[in-house]
């Protein structure tokens, strides 16, 4: 029946069919295509100097210091790490140090999205040689209208097809102002080297309706913030891609394990605790409120990039209270 | 710490310092907080005949099939009772049809909720004395920029101060175009005849936030659809109200107890299979969904009142392929 | 051509297909369609006591006042005169009195639209008794997602075909939360009795596709607010319904009567000074701040009805520095 | 008085204080905000080859045709040039090229906007010496949360200090998700070297707001849409960068015209007659529609970079029989 299904997918995406011919080619794909991307990731903040050129030097202390947690892997170039403000060369060289920094066997999926089919390819070749193992690909959102399920099925297929690397969609409304259409990643999870969805929009229905409709492809969805993570697991998420495991690494993964397993009284109580302080460092004071905790937890965290401000006083007292109020701090 | 923090609401809320001096209404009032509204409901569709009269022997057939399902109770009038297309009259008319109905020990909860205060005060009054033992109250919407934190918390404290029932408070934005703010639901939670909220919402971090916030309080949250209805449970929610209640009764009530069993693997089969079916009977087809699949298990659902206008014949095909692929049908 | 055209609609609109053979019925409704709306409206405020009981005395005050003014007419049970806060009665009795009070030759326009198409009907059939002249109805909105194009044009169909008085159509989207699509409004101006329509959305690239695609079928726009009435005017519309009116009478019937001058230094100059009390008394502050400004140019404000809040004194501040910037106060 | 409001406008911006210990830099500047934007420009739609590579040859067919019509000049880089699929590069060669065949006289402005403000700088820097005479820059949007009026109004300043051109502010909602608040755009407008906005989103009461609010900084408001033309030109934009211009560059331009004349019935024709066809080649089928269209009236319209897709047959065929409606085909 798997077989089947492969079958199916290969008629599905025409440009695939001659892979049929090509019994060692498939065989490899299909091989990519159970890259296992389970498990908890922080999508890492890319530390700026104060002139705002990027700190390589403290990237290495902060990674010193999240080597030690028990994420499967990072993320880089996340909408957290403030791709957007950074040039192309940027973009590929904080991969390039990041995987040089990782521990061994962490794995690395980095955000290689833009606005065009032809650079988000180009860009993942590029963060391929410089040593991804995965590539994060949010899908282009300046012409809303125009990102029909047919539009970004043609992307994604084009992106994938080309890609020496696995994909996972990346669906993140709050900076994209569109929501990828469910139908639409119901036609791409057949796709073998599309493996997965990072959704960060939290609609738990919506999560729940796209592991159903892609049980039968070895499709991993994953929770795209800690304020979900528990009913995310619940409803058959593999893992999460979470701001606040930049900051608060270990309980994080604490809420992954006990998502897994039967102390779901644990679980909700973790839970629970990690909505305040997650949504201080997500919705409410975005990437300069994350970068603020993380100075309370001994990581580098630095300033923004403009236009980017940094995060006020009062704000700042606001989102310690939510840190106390759960006993983080 | 219990009676600190009711003191504490007392002095939030003005108008309830006279009951200091009045131990006897105070200690009632207390004890109202303490219903126990924790439970699966199905918010009654109204049967109408062809001419859109209401269709009271429908009724009655059909609430004598829901009596045998275990469910805590019924709300009457919510969104699925189209209770916007009928006159005053008929909305107590229902209440207490339905109230008279019931299988012994089953809750009522009627949903009285009108645009002004002093009109939703006088509902759930003239609702009480029909039968409800608790009201669902739908936040005004029509002035959407008007109703504020401010506007909200002293509506519904003025509703809660003169209800004799307790209150529950209604979110649901699909319908309203707006999202009651969590902040006044702390607020309003502090109120000893405000025991609870649906939301219907679906954004999971908000509900997680409410009862994290309303943890000191004796505040209920029940879900608001089925499509979200096991991660609710996960994250503390007692409950849920549910149209796809009216259809799935012993289904839904299943899902209520494999949330709060340790057969997480069966709580996340079954949740995943009812979310199709639900989207069916809520988001994607309405009130004509929902009463065109009551027809498939032996319910009456007949027509909806004008301008709701009946299901297609390919949408009630889409829908039917929908129950299938969860094999319900 | 125009014939046609009628003939045309008649075959569109099954229902009316009868009147063919009823020559005289026919033509009545026909000549309904030649009732002119032009012109300026406020959209009644309604006058409430201390108590919130209505204040027909102050009415009457306000009405002696409002009939010095050019209007055409009134709107009596507009959104400004929070129709929704009343009860079935007083929203008739409000239209019986202000018909009353108005000085010979206003055209009395009032607010009958309801959830339901039935009680649309009903309600349009007392304010006809009630002395209104033409019926403003707003489209039902509780079920968003179920008020598509079909069931939009079947309900003003059947509200158009049973009403003793021509239909306006109102479309609020600051209220209603969404926006009647303009390829029903198109299917619906073919109507011989849906004779208009009022559009508060301010999106004037839509109304003026609005004017464009009806203009064979005799249909009147009016623009919603003062906020954007010179814009209109120049597009095609034919008059506004202002609530700024209630306050700035004078001023908004200048604006008009400029507007269709070929002075158009002073018209612009006009409406520039009009667009910050305009935003005032509408999207900023709402009725409060409309009801607020009343009091200062010799009306009676007085209160809203709750949940609605009484204007803050630093938004009273706020509204004055506006008043005064155009010099107004 | 305009003295006056200079020397507030310096105190308002420290770091222009520093100007004001040198008259020769201030005067400089001074006499920038002074550039006369006013008048009609198409912002061009960047024509490609079958792979998608810049076609510079069509370009300069394409501006022979566009050198005829009396445009005040050109928009390089706007939304319809698809600048969002352009590599760093390809964003200036075009400006440059444009440049080098636009007629003598015609102003060029550039769309110079990137995420980051570091980046949005040294963009303007680079087009500035490929021979731009105006910035048109889009506001960040990614971090639309963080995008406070602080925010943007810091990210403008910032921009404004260092550009070696006036900056032209781009709102464009449909694109970017979100709106500019008027309150930073007045602020920005009394930057020396901010002189005026291009806004795209068509609420007329919010263009008008911003003219009036503005009316004493001698800052220019240009309509972002044929759409509103007409409307905009009423309320005291001097202007419009209309994607139709591209397609119907002299109707745009007489449109212009006529709403500067006392011609109001004349205007009123025209603008209706374009508002269809301008919908189609914007908000209903976007670059492709306008493409498509572009090849009707004798331009190289050619293909879209990918992601955006080909119009379809049907899509074509709608749009043409709006151009017939309104006798443009």
């Amino acid at each position: 029946m798997r077989l089947l299904s492969r079958v199916q997918s290969l008629l599905a995406f025409p440009r695939w069919q001659e892979l049929k011919t090509c019994q060692r080619a498939l065989s490899t794909t299909m091989s990519r295509k159970s890259l296992d991307i389970s498990g908890i990731y922080p999508p890492l903040a890319t530390p700026y100097n104060k002139d705002e050129s990027i700190a390589f030097d403290k990237l290495e202390l902060n990674m010193k210091k999240w080597n030690q947690i028990p994420f499967k892997g990072y993320v880089v170039q996340g909408s957290n790490a403030e791709w957007c403000f950074q040039s192309w060369e940027e973009r590929v060289q904080v991969v390039r140090e990041t995987a040089k920094l990782a521990a061994p066997g962490k794995l690395i999926m980095a955000g290689s999205g833009c606005e065009s089919t032809r650079e988000t390819i180009r860009m993942g070749k590029e963060m391929a040689e410089a040593g991804a193992h995965a590539l994060l690909v949010v899908n282009p959102f300046y012409f809303k209208d125009g990102m029909t399920s047919d539009a970004l099925v043609a992307h994604y297929t084009a992106v994938a097809d080309q890609s020496p690397l696995p994909i996972v969609i990346y669906n993140v409304p709050r900076n994209t102002g569109m929501n990828i259409p469910v139908d639409s990643i119901v036609r791409m999870a057949q796709h073998p080297n599309i493996i997965g969805i990072k959704d960060s929009g939290g609609d738990i229905t919506r999560i729940a309706s796209m592991v159903f409709a892609t049980s039968s492809s070895d499709f991993q969805v994953l929770a795209g913030s800690a304020g979900f993570l528990l009913a995310a697991y619940n409803v058959g998420c593999v893992g999460g891609i979470c701001a606040l495991a930049n900051v608060l690494g270990e309980e994080v993964c604490k809420l992954g394990e006990l998502a897994q397993s039967t102390d779901s009284q644990a679980a909700r109580d973790l839970q629970l605790r990690l909505v305040g302080p997650n949504s201080c460092v997500t919705s409410r004071f975005g990437v300069p409120g994350l970068k603020a905790a993380m100075e309370w937890f001994g990581y580098y965290g630095g300033p923004t990039r403009s236009p980017l401000q940094p995060l006020s006083d009062s704000n700042s007292q606001a989102m310690k209270s939510e840190f106390q109020k759960s006993h983080f701090l």
